[in-house]
């Protein structure tokens, strides 16, 4: 949350660039005094001039949100300066192909499970459905299971 | 790939600086001035000084990465203000987490399902081995379809 700081005491930006912090400085809500590295990653990779003019540019309400995602991306391009935050992108991106590869293997496992005990065990001979809620019932699902296919 | 922009064309960086694109300008192999937005975005982020201090601390063929990447997150940035590329990271975070939870819902219904299909075709009497690959061999998993645990 967005602290006011002690009206005596300067707000990390202030402090930092050794201005006065009056009162409605931009940076004094988002840059407590307690946390001074926060201002100075993010000075030190948008410049202070930049983040005033972004946080100028947005709605207060949205303010503390836009301080704390570039906080987040000035950590992270100080911790990895050839990619930044755009190394987790691309982590998450792989990560997300990844899953979803294994997803659609393991939903084809289940299909063919299920269609080996229709054939052991067919619709009208046993009771038990095969269902499978996490596939989406496309007309190739229903297709495999639909008692016209079976041909044991 | 980095290009090297003709001698006698400035980079697109000293182009919008209005300064003179001496030999080895480090901005001239990555900011060719045929796309001078590239520039325009990053400076507007960053700041064309915050820039060359960074290309200046990172070894030489690492940069056209690091620029990549810078102009990726100012791209990010002025399309949204308030999030930036941390956008894209909460969305990917959500996918990759409801990707896991489909994935582990999916696979515990491959497991019920094969658990069915031993019990009615017990593994002494049926030669067929149920098998998921995508399920990493826990104790969970190979306590499941230990024989020592049928129990019909």
């Amino acid at each position: 949350m967005a602290s006011s700081s002690h009206p005596s005491a300067p707000c990390a930006a202030c402090k930092f660039l050794r201005r006065k912090c009056i009162q409605g400085c931009v940076f004094s809500p988002y840059f407590p005094p307690e946390d001074p590295t926060k201002f100075t990653n993010v000075h030190k990779i948008f410049g202070a001039s930049n983040v005033s003019k972004l946080l100028n540019e947005i709605a207060p309400h949205q303010r503390e949100d836009a301080v704390n995602s570039l906080a987040y991306e000035a950590e992270a391009r100080l911790k990895d300066p050839v990619y930044g935050c755009v190394g987790a992108i691309s982590v998450l991106q792989r990560q997300v192909l990844r899953l979803q590869k294994e997803l659609d293997a393991t939903n084809a496992d289940l299909i063919r499970f299920s269609s080996n005990q229709n054939i052991l065990r067919p619709p009208q001979v046993s009771g038990s459905s095969i269902q499978n809620p996490h596939v989406l019932p496309t007309s190739d699902y229903y297709g495999i299971y639909s008692p016209w296919n079976y041909n044991p």
